[in-house]
């Protein structure tokens, strides 16, 4: 028989975070803090954080997708690092640094397969979700970005040096290429629609945006938004606006302006612009409320303290808040009835109702950029 | 100190369903088996059946909504009972029979409250989601129907006596109830669309459906589709189709028509028909795929042996299945992949791999009818 100890040992381990309240995932979330390599494991019911899982490598410019039973996260560093998460057991399950700069990644629609993005060197890699073994290594020869989940298995990501945009079909043996080519001046960043129907690249080198019909036997490069352009005058890359920030209202999207004080409505059917609002500064991020009948907008340094709020069907700011220095990204709860702000300077996390806009709640964080709430495993594109 | 025995059966039991695979609960679902009074929880991960929990009373037409973390379960019975099932412990964590004869309920947008509609005595009660303590009855004077939740604590619901709809605002202290009259005679089912925006009731004395604009100051009953009406001879209320069963695929939703062989594709801003589609029987559900490429029709008695499957794009069939006797329910993982479908007749559940329509897995059940996975915690309106 086990000497005592052992056995309370044992009782103790096992009574630990595995039976705490949060055994269930649905309602938990990871904040990225960008300056000390760690994410903040956190609970959206309990406005609360509950653990800090550290030793991520370099989290400055860091996104990460859930698998579908939501209990791990994939985070992708800037440094190439992929880590694996366990919110279970919050520690981390995985992690390999796959290639030297990277930017972004996504996961297959069966959960089986995460692939990330890479600029050095320059192409995608594929890896087992389970093992973090590498199942498919594509070379582009190009800086590689706006790298996305499609339905079927598939990812699409595009080549900043030669602008085509690349699908590729993991669902047989060895991984289906199909190029396109003719996507404009490097592409710098893309999206995909929620339905996983078209994806829209960015341009840092002309104006207008090139969208692709995913549903189409072969996409073919259309131009779309001639209007969204360089700005009053060009900006570096860095500063051109996120696309995953492209909100859907319903029938409208809404896309930050490049360069300007101005969010642009465009409808989804045809990608036409049909308004615009004016806004407190260059906008980062028009994030739908996920009812679509607010977005929340936050701003561009130095203008960065402030986030407004619009209505869809009025187009007009109808609140403004200050949460402080440095509003960097904004969460909302999936039935949106609560939305979580990232402030870096402050060092907290902020909690508001969306309907009254009272806080509800706050918590600290280390430098938190990206929040990033286990509902996301459900959806395509993010 | 404790005998050895109470350590070791302290160790057993912390050590059982607590500590399985199953602990991050994204990838779960529950069966209904309406024959046995039980549910059956599922892995969709891996298309298992994990256990069997007993005890729910009459399900017989039965549905469920989920808590935002994803670990209970509100399981509405035929017979006024609300069960709160527990799929991290796999039991039943609360019960009331709370009403003579119930049909459906809804959880709020927080969570934290749960609402039942009743025929007998006819109204809406609501329950402390954490305790099943009753917090508000809401008598109607009506058998009640068509309940759903709206976005900010709101309930909605049509009174099938009286033709009109509540609406029940609870985030204050005391219910706040808007009465909408002019509904039309004896609305039967409705739903909100995903966005909580549009409200809409399916009447058995008219035809037509009546729309409410949810986000409108005062909403106001719009007759759309005057054309969806009684079928070529007026059927009984239990063969009118579910209006759950609505499938929104982008910009059109399709919907089963009434006792005839066909769906209609309807325009998604303004409610007008666009198109119809010849089916195999008279359609019970049509469900999109999450991504709206395709829609899975299912058939009333004695075609329910068979499901078709539409190309949105072409409105075409454009694969027949015959998964056996009795189909009564389709549910997709929550990016469309795969797709579960309870054969009752057969006593299984059989699922489906949605582009190659190979059969991926079979699972055995006891008269299995709705089923519903996790993800729903998170939409608004199931």
């Amino acid at each position: 028989m086990k000497p005592l100890h052992l056995i309370f040992a044992a009782v103790a381990f096992v009574g630990g975070p595995a039976l705490s309240e949060t055994m269930a995932t649905g309602d938990l979330g990871l904040v990225i803090e960008r300056a000390s390599g760690s994410v903040l494991l956190v609970d959206q019911s309990d406005r609360a954080a509950l653990a800090r899982i550290e030793g991520l490598g370099d989290l400055s410019h860091a996104s990460l997708v859930y698998s579908p039973d939501q209990r791990f996260a994939f985070v992708f560093g800037r440094d190439g690092g992929l880590t694996k998460v366990d919110l279970v057991e919050r520690r981390i399950a995985g992690r390999v640094v796959q290639a030297g700069n990277a930017i972004g990644g996504a996961i297959s629609d069966d959960g089986a397969l995460v692939a990330v993005s890479n600029y050095e060197p320059g192409g995608v890699r594929v890896f087992d979700a389970d093992t973090l073994e590498m199942v498919a290594d594509i070379p582009t020869g190009s800086k590689t970005i706006g790298l996305v989940d499609a339905p079927g298995r598939r990812f699409v990501f595009s080549l900043w040096d030669a602008g085509e945009t690349w699908i590729a079909d993991l669902s047989g043996e060895a991984p289906h290429i199909t190029r396109i080519e003719g996507i404009g001046q490097n592409p710098y960043d893309a999206l995909i629609t929620a339905n996983g129907r078209y994806y829209v690249a960015g341009l840092f080198g002309e104006d207008g945006l090139t969208a692709l019909d995913l549903w189409a036997e072969m996409p073919e490069p259309t131009q779309v938004l001639a209007g969204y352009g360089r700005g009053e005058e060009p900006l570096p890359v860095y500063k051109m606006p996120h696309l995953e920030g492209w909100a859907l209202t319903g029938t409208e999207f809404v896309l930050p302006a490049v360069g300007r004080h101005e969010v642009l409505w465009v409808d989804a059917r045809d990608f036409t612009e049909t308004a615009r609002t004016a806004t407190h500064g260059q906008p980062v991020f028009a994030m739908a409320r996920p009812d679509g009948r607010q977005v929340w907008v936050n701003f561009a340094h130095p203008l960065n303290d402030t986030i407004q709020v619009i209505d869809t069907v009025t187009k007009q700011v109808v609140h403004e808040l200050s949460p402080g220095p440095a509003v960097l990204h904004m969460e909302f709860t999936p039935r949106g009835h609560e939305v979580w702000v990232s402030v870096r300077d402050a060092g907290k996390i902020m909690i508001y109702d969306t309907r009254t806009f009272e806080k509800r709640g706050e918590i600290d964080a280390e430098s938190p950029s990206g929040i990033f709430f286990t509902a996301r495993a459900h959806r395509t594109g993010l």
